[in-house]
C-alpha cells in the first residue's frame, strides 16, 4: 500500500508492526527527517517532488513524503470483540474511510471491520486523510460482512445499525458495550441484509432541515454518543455494584 | 456558481431565492425531474452525461444534472446573530466546507460567516458535498474576519474558538446562546488574531491516540455538543424562573 503525507509517513515510520519496501523523501523532507531524529527502518532514496507527484498523483498532497509498505496483520474478529468495534458495510469512498479511521482513532475503538479492498491509488488518499490513524487502528477484512456480524454476536457484542431512517434516536436507545456500531454507504445506507443482522437501528437526532449527515461526519457524532453511553452505563453499574 | 448532482439541483430548484442561469438535464434525469413534478424554473437543455461531465470535470458524480445559477444574496451579519452561528477561519478544501454546511444545516444553526470566496470548479465540489444544505444556512461572506467577530461580540454572541490545542474541553465549557463558533482550517487550526478575538478556545476530549479529528467531523461534533449545551442551558434557566 502507499502512504503519503508528513502525518501519515511520520506515524509509520513510528510504528514498528510496518514493513516498507520504498521510502522516497525530498532533500528538504529528508533533513527534517533527520532534525527530528526519526529513526528510519530504510535509507529513504532522495528524488524531486515531481518525482513523488508521479507517483502520489498531482492532487496529491505529499509534503515530501512516500512510501510503498505492506498493510498491517488483520487480526481475528474474536481478538477485538470488545469496547467499541466499528462495522463499515461498502463505504468505498477514500477520503470517507480515512476520516472514518481518524475518529475511530481518536474514540479509541478496538478495531475497525470493513469488505473492502481499496486500490493502490485510493490507499494512498486513504492513509493521507487518516492522518497516521492506519498505525493505531487494527482493521479486520472480512469476506462476508453478514457473517461477520453473526460471529460478533456469538462474542456477546450488541449490533448497532447507524441509518437516517433508523427505528430510534441513538441517544434515547439502550446501548451496551461491547458494542459494534454498523454504519453504512453515503446515499446506499445500510443494505438489507446487513440491517436484518443488526438489533437495533438508529439514526441520529437532528433538528434541521437537513436530514442526514456526511457519512464520516455521522460516524464522528455516533462514535462519541456510543462512547458516552457505554461509559455513564460502565459508571452506574459500577455505583449500584 | 456551479451547483451538481441530484439532491443539490433539486433542492436548488425548489429554493424560490435561486437565480437559475442554465440548467442542463441528460434525457433519463430530465424524465425523473417530470416524473417527480418538479417545477422548473427554466427550461432544461437535454444534453449527453459526456457533455456534463465535460463542464462539471471528469470525477464529478453529476447523476445527470447541471446547473449553473446566481449565488443566494449573503444577509448582514446582525441579521444572523442569534442561536448558533458558526464561523469558518479560511477553510478552504471543498469537500470539508461542503460537508460543513451539511452538518450546519442538519443542527439548524442560523448561518455560516466566511471570508472564503471559491472558484467555480470548487463551488461544485462544494454544492454536491452540501448535498442541499446551500438552500438552508444563510451565508454570510465577510472581508475581515476580526471584524466580524467584534461585531459579533457587540451584538452579545460568545465567542468559541475550536482547537484541538484548546485551553478547555467543550463539554466543560459555560456555553450560553447567542454563540458564535469559530473553526480553523486543518492542520494549520485558528489564525492566532482569531483566537485573541475568542471568548474562549475550546478543544474536544478525545480518548484515543489520536487527538484531532478531520475538520468537518470536528465541527459536526462541536456544533452536537454546542446545541446540546444551550439547550439544557435555556432549559434550566427556564427551570429557575
Amino acid at each position: 500500500m502507499v502512504i503519503y503525507g508528513w502525518h501519515s509517513v511520520l506515524a509509520a515510520l513510528e510504528n514498528p508492526q510496518r514493513r516498507f519496501r520504498r521510502l522516497l523523501a525530498t532533500e528538504n523532507a529528508a533533513r527534517r527527517l533527520a532534525e527530528d531524529n526519526i529513526k528510519l527502518p530504510l535509507e529513504p532514496e532522495l528524488v524531486s517532488a515531481e518525482a513523488i507527484a508521479a507517483l502520489a498523483g498531482r492532487e496529491a498532497v505529499h509534503q515530501g513524503v512516500y512510501a510503498e509498505a505492506d498493510p498491517l496483520p488483520s487480526p481475528e474478529l474474536d481478538e477485538v470483540a470488545r469496547g467499541i468495534v466499528l462495522v463499515l458495510d461498502q463505504i468505498t469512498d477514500p477520503y470517507n474511510v480515512g476520516a472514518i479511521l481518524r475518529s475511530a482513532a481518536a474514540f479509541a475503538v478496538t478495531a475497525v471491520v470493513t469488505t473492502e479492498r481499496h486500490s493502490p491509488q485510493a490507499s494512498g488518499v486513504l492513509a493521507k486523510a487518516a492522518s497516521g490513524a492506519l498505525e493505531h487502528v487494527p482493521i479486520v477484512t472480512v469476506v462476508n460482512l453478514a457473517r461477520a456480524l453473526d460471529e460478533l454476536r456469538s462474542l456477546d457484542m450488541m449490533l448497532v445499525g447507524l441509518d437516517s431512517a433508523g427505528d430510534v434516536d441513538l441517544e434515547a436507545a439502550a446501548l451496551a458495550a461491547p458494542l459494534a456500531l454498523v454504519v453504512g454507504a453515503e446515499g446506499k445506507g445500510l443494505r438489507q441484509l446487513t440491517r436484518r443482522h443488526c438489533d437495533i437501528v438508529a439514526r441520529l437526532a437532528l433538528p434541521g432541515r437537513i436530514k442526514s449527515l456526511n457519512v464520516s461526519n455521522a460516524t464522528a457524532l455516533a462514535l462519541y454518543i456510543a462512547k458516552q453511553r457505554t461509559n455513564s452505563a460502565m459508571q452506574s453499574t459500577a455505583v449500584r455494584t
